[in-house]
């Protein structure tokens, strides 16, 4: 595999710049958590870290412990705003290990008992239905 | 979901207190990888802290931030040493989650295109692979 480089026009390049729209969760100085669009399971949510960085292979070690932090932290929010019983977290590098926008991104998804993850479909959730819960997670993220 | 607990009996608590045997690839003051006996894919790696932590909603940060650190390292390492095309992490939360052993633990997984993950079987691999393997790894971690 070849030295992995850095398209500055992925989708969350563009929405660290504003010039996309997303459901913002929280936000630091080094990260930023959004809701996926194409989500997975109720309450799949994202965390990316501002700076750019391709994936796990190039990002700065300091950068993934801020990305870390702050999954850590979604993943205690996505639990108790859905009263989840458990959470997957994964993370993708290149397309052969499922990564798909090549902006770091680590995947934070709420588990319930019985409830397989909804196959990737690539079609984009409900707006009004995302909305909803990101505010739900905002709620559990300030009462933390 | 009730607050998590510790149980000292989990097979990671054992190898670190060298009960049961392991193919160790790296070890530092905080964090231990070995090779995954049931792996996914070839290669297949773990990370796991140290200190007792059931998984990421306990954790303490420092010891997710040194995980993540040595995952980086295993990341590149795996890549190096299989020629893979891209490398999946994944960690699992609770038994909704995912997860099967009850002490934090991160897959590094190298992939390959046109390669899919193979089911979790709960059969263990051939242990002259796994230690033919962890050799490639730990030779890989060595020329970073």
């Amino acid at each position: 595999m070849s030295q992995p480089t850095y398209d500055a026009d992925n989708v969350f390049a563009k929405i660290l710049r504003g010039e996309l729209p997303a459901h913002k969760l929280y936000e630091d100085e080094h990260t930023l958590a959004l809701m996926d669009i194409m989500p997975r399971g109720d309450g799949h949510c994202l965390v990316i870290p501002k700076k750019p960085s391709r994936n796990i292979l190039d990002v700065e070690a300091t950068d993934l412990a801020a990305v870390m932090a702050t999954t850590q932290t979604l993943a205690k929010a996505v639990t108790k705003a859905f009263s989840a019983d458990g959470v997957t977290i994964q993370q993708f590098n290149e397309q052969a290990g499922g990564q798909v926008v090549f902006h770091l991104h680590v995947h934070v998804i709420p588990r319930f008992e019985e409830v397989k993850l909804r196959p990737h479909t690539g079609e984009m959730a409900d707006q009004a239905v995302l909305a909803e819960q990101a505010e739900k997670i905002r709620a559990a993220l300030a009462a933390l």
